[in-house]
């Protein structure tokens, strides 16, 4: 029955205005907690903890870190039935665990089309061409000489949320929302090498192509390019992981994950778009009445709880914070409500600082659980004024028929047991 | 004698206002360039890639992601003479390596007083008594469910550049500077469980105690722990590493690594320092005079140059970008000035946005390097106007018997065949 396992080792009254998270707990237990936190107190710290009293490891065993082996359950985690093949598929990031908003290396979210391509980086190459004066091939050692930035951005694919259309339940963060991963990004602004290519006056588009096996090759409008691009070497302070495209990667701000070209080897400049598969088959929406939304890069504001999730539920009655990520492609997180109640009211989070445009940002919210059926909702406001809609708006205006795009709020159900489930709200 | 290896497939006239990073390879090179890069041209992209003709691996065989295969020479280093045991040591962050103001998990730099604890989480507690109302222990899953913050700090070892008191010349960023790391942590502000507790009016100091074998503590001032430490358990999105104190460690921001105690077990108020093994014998500083100082937590600003430096030498006169980072435990790095002529004449760098307080701030500046020596420095002056000293300031007020707050401006000498050298100038 105790709210928090705390132990206190004196049987000092409670303060409930002054120890708001502990109070229910002391309130519940406290009777069991008096002798269990006299005999903690004599005994502490523990002399017998392995830890305390041997030499672990010195500096020399790893050389390259890894997470403790108490963690070894927080890792990706795919869905086998959800495309033909692992080499066309997807890894969802664990956003139960996530505490911050860099997603580690490790653990960013994975979207092949044809695989992990393992490459060379001394073979490497990327070539401009097309509607330019001076077409180029630079290597990455190239590549790396020009100027740098650094930029701390999240990439989604717009498949994230996908499998919801319908109103599949799935009880489970990671795979509702674990398709957004955030990193800092470092690289060369992709203006600096258009203007060392010089674009030429019809200059519209771009063609960007990456070197796996998939050549996956999308249509960009030259304004995104020069605006805030990246040709990106960098991620968290170390090369890119394989997995985002070592050992070069296109970075675009804010726009949907498979723009983001890894293993980025050709940028052709054009005067329109090139409707490649990846642009005409795939990444367009079917929309109710039989019509087709193409061309659909921009990631809009979006939200979702972290805790309590599936993965991360209540306990008992009793004082939670209720923690959660949003992002916008447009911009930065202006604000986030939350409702307990389905929608009906809301109470405004708190924002975590930084607060960065195109970037995963944390949200709090203190909330006191009185062990009642609730329904939990985050709702995102950018700062251009964008409201994160309902699922039900989505639908009205888009149809089922669609996978990408779903940026509507996430209801979780709590139960009087305090587990929390995926429902979907007429 | 190219400058870059780029190669341009068209035989164009360079425009060197435009292409100032490419113009003296073009200008070196270009008949050579010619006929080479018609022929890439023609050939690009290459159709032999091995990664470009066959699927590589699917989402399922890396759950948690590793770097590249071929990076695996990024590794944290550790100098075996340095100390008597490897659990006794360091390990220091190939910084010549790092993209961003994050610090990759898997290469924080290492330092431990007993090797590295893996400590079991479930066992794990954290007792705060002493000269407080309520004393309290409290486990991960109560630590865990506070309101919890965010911020993105620096630890550095105050051996930072210990070795060169005396004018070791290590001809090594990694060995001169590598024992300081950026990351996000997360947690619990400890003015939150100050408040839970409740402090007496006599409390002054605080002892915090490891549960390691070397059970490491310190006397910390209670202003410092209500004003901004952090009792972390996430480490850059993840669960803290084990070499940074798993599952629980105090974040310090801005004072020196050791205080920023890991595999946190004990915090006792108290009215007065405890005068530790870890604040008497060491960290302290003997001066000329024979007196010691001691209790010097702050790290006071500092910068070091990434590129160029020892392990990444100049290739040909061109142009070229100085790369670096600085911080400060005082709050935000203000400006950061290079000099080229061993400090004779600055100029100012850009900083790289964000300039967040008390965490690496990555700089640049574009410099045309003509072949002949320069000595290279970054001076770095924070939010407060404290303007990073040079070695001999610091001799002059310290002597050289110390090994501890070497904050000094460093002196790259690059010579004519553009390799980079550790120097100290009188």
């Amino acid at each position: 029955m105790k709210l928090l396992s705390g132990q206190r080792p004196t049987g000092i009254e409670t303060d409930p205005e002054r120890r708001r998270f502990l109070t229910l707990g002391a309130a519940l237990g406290a009777s069991a907690l008096a002798g269990d936190t006299a005999r903690a107190a004599e005994s502490y710290p523990p002399t017998d903890a392995p830890w305390s009293q041997m030499l672990g490891p010195g500096v020399v065993d790893k050389p390259y870190g890894e997470p403790s082996e108490f963690v070894k359950d927080v890792i990706r985690r795919n869905v086998p039935w959800l495309t033909a093949t692992p080499e066309s598929s997807v890894s969802f990031t664990p956003l139960q665990n996530q505490t911050g908003i860099i997603t580690p290396n490790g653990l960013f979210f994975e979207r092949y089309h044809a695989g992990r391509a393992n490459v060379d980086p001394a073979q490497h190459k990327l070539m401009i061409h097309g509607l330019v004066e001076r077409p180029i091939i630079l290597s990455m050692q190239d590549i790396q000489r020009f100027p740098s930035l650094s930029r701390i951005h999240f990439i989604e694919c717009p498949a994230n949320g996908g499998m919801e259309w319908r109103a599949a339940q799935l009880n489970s963060l990671q795979f509702t929302h674990g398709m957004v991963s955030c990193a800092e990004w470092t690289g060369v602004k992709l203006s600096t090498l258009l203007e060392e290519v010089g674009l030429k006056k019809e200059a519209k588009w771009a063609l960007v192509e990456g070197a796996d096996a998939a050549h996956l090759a999308r249509s960009l409008p030259v304004e995104k390019l020069l605006d805030d691009c990246i040709v990106a070497y960098g991620q968290n302070g170390e090369a890119l992981r394989p997995e985002q495209g070592f050992p070069v990667r296109l970075i675009v701000p804010g726009w949907q994950g498979n723009v983001n070209i890894k293993w980025l080897r050709r940028i052709q400049i054009g005067d329109q778009p090139w409707f490649t598969r990846e642009e005409t088959s795939k990444y367009t929406e079917l929309m109710a009445d039989g019509s087709v939304r193409g061309f659909t890069w921009l990631i809009y504001a979006k939200s979702v709880i972290t805790f309590p999730c599936p993965e991360k539920p209540l306990k008992e009655p009793g004082i939670y914070e209720i923690r959660g990520l949003a992002w916008s492609g447009k911009g930065k997180i202006k604000a986030v409500d939350i409702s307990t109640d389905g929608g009906v009211t809301w109470e405004r989070a708190q924002l975590e600082q930084p607060v960065l445009s195109k970037a995963l940002t944390r949200f709090t919210l203190e909330w006191r659980w009185d062990g009642k059926p609730a329904l939990l909702q985050s709702r995102a406001v950018d700062e251009t004024g964008f409201v994160q809609p309902t699922i039900a708006q989505l639908r009205a205006a888009r149809g089922v028929n669609g996978v990408y795009n779903n940026n509507s709020i996430q209801t979780w159900q709590v139960k009087p047991d305090g587990s929390v489930f995926d429902v979907q709200l007429a």
